[in-house]
């Protein structure tokens, strides 16, 4: 069976939204992409937790199937990140970020993560994943994800890593910004031209673009009446991206590789927004992704 | 060949984009819908003009095959309507509405065009919208358009319309608006139940949603480079749909007619928005079009 690395954030959220808040519940792009992709493949975690992070979690992880041999334990506190949605549940705000011990966090990979075919960089600074990329030097296929801050900032290492990886999934605001493009097909485009064969631009609710070599592929998202937070949909999207491209061994992905990923990303994303925190990925099993997967290839269906 | 019965405006436009602005070029959505669905079947057109309009745009429409018999000429002046869109093309803005002739009209169809199986109401007070039913008494698929204006202001004669209409199609500001609903799948449902089997809620450049008694199938926009005037797009998308519909001969449309017409409403929507006023429309051809057709229907084809 392939294997995937992930480094990236574990973490415990507080999430408000305006009909229910939860608290230290657990969170982080690790977290989501691991377990989403858990469905799919053998995941190796590369991360850290504080000595608060509770066995409970801990434990939830291990279930899966997770490897966390490259999550260090610390003594201090988890990575803790509180946000607050707007009323329609489509605006974030960040209300604290308490980076503890993620933010001395060197990144590790023990031998079996060294040896996965695909790899997965999660938000990071670009050092630490240009570090991830290096100490992975079995990986064939690497995606990588970031946010607008270290758009802003520190440029020419994140240009370096778009150099190095095959794959860069962002969203629409981080796309506009980091290509000074309006339209998101010149901004899919330009990025391209910047390393990566594969460039994914999610769009929230409105799904998202898919650009490989010179194909522009759009998605809709999976219509949904209910969402009750979508924390960590963008990392389960990854998960089910970068899991269904391992369960296809697709180290060289064709388009047909990619858009059966994509639709297996979109499936999963929509699961992790029906519950706060990964609830509703843990409670979630191979028979619902798959018919979930097969409406999914069916709306778009024409004839 | 089936016929379409089309009752709306024909406008002269002045429309100001940040790149360039053309004044009193063919608009309005009768003209944008009959254009786009003369590729498609048999179109007569219901309408007004003023004394002004130019014999260019008359011969225009005539020369696209359009039955211009149900279309009077007014002593005065034609519908004029001024907008300007935003840097990104993206959000538009009203500057004058002159109704002239449209201000007065009164709908009398010619007797084809009381005999085409095939209605749409573009936008209209719903009065105007009843009142062509009643004349159309030959139509066996009736679709309609509306605006926030009718939405906000004489709600019963609009909920009278949409109970005697098969479908309808509105954006999703006017969804929600009418509605008081956020979430779009919720919109959608609410209005099929208020008696329309077929509802279709757009949403520009991030494509639509079409529902159809318990279907709810989403559809991405076709991915566009270069946008330059999105003036017309809506009735353009409508003029596919119910052209495709034509084409297809469904009176009485399963979903696979409709999938297939949604693909053709996208593709028609997205040629229209390429230049100003209807000129792209014109300069279109069948191969192009189906071409268009193949590749959006290919996008989505995951495997």
């Amino acid at each position: 069976m392939a294997s995937i690395t992930c480094s990236g954030s574990i973490a415990l959220d507080t999430t408000r939204t305006p009909f229910k808040t939860v608290e230290n519940v657990l969170g982080g792009a690790a977290s989501f992409f691991s377990i989403s992709a858990s469905f799919f493949a053998k995941v190796h975690a590369v991360s850290v937790v504080g000595d608060d992070f509770p066995d409970d979690y801990w434990n939830l992880l291990k279930e899966r199937g997770i490897g966390l041999e490259g999550v260090q334990k610390k003594k201090g506190k988890t990575f803790h990140y509180d946000c607050s949605y707007s009323f329609d549940l489509y605006q974030r705000f960040t209300n604290k970020t308490d980076l503890n011990v993620l933010g001395t966090f060197e990144p590790h990979l023990p031998d079996d993560a060294k040896k996965s075919d695909f790899l997965y960089l999660a938000t990071m600074p670009p050092e630490k994943q240009l570090d991830v990329i290096k100490q992975a030097d079995g990986s064939k296929l690497i995606f990588m994800d970031t946010i607008e801050f270290y758009i802003r900032g520190s440029n020419s290492p994140l240009l370096k890593a778009f150099g190095e990886v095959d794959g860069v999934i962002l969203n629409d605001a981080e796309a506009r910004m980091l290509t000074e493009e309006s339209n998101l097909v010149k901004c899919g485009k330009k990025i391209i031209k910047m390393g990566p064969s594969i460039a994914i631009i999610k769009k929230g609710e409105h799904g998202a673009i898919m650009f490989h070599d010179d194909a522009v592929i759009p998605f809709p998202a999976f219509p949904l009446e209910e969402l009750l937070d979508p924390n960590g949909a963008g990392d389960a999207f990854a998960g089910g991206l970068i899991g269904s491209l391992a369960k296809q061994n697709a180290t060289s992905p064709k388009l047909e590789n990619l858009k059966i990923a994509m639709a297996y990303a979109n499936v999963m994303g929509s699961i992790a927004v029906e519950d706060f925190s990964v609830n509703a990925l843990v409670k979630a099993n191979k028979e619902e992704i798959d018919k979930r997967f097969n409406d999914f290839v069916g709306f778009l269906k024409v004839h």
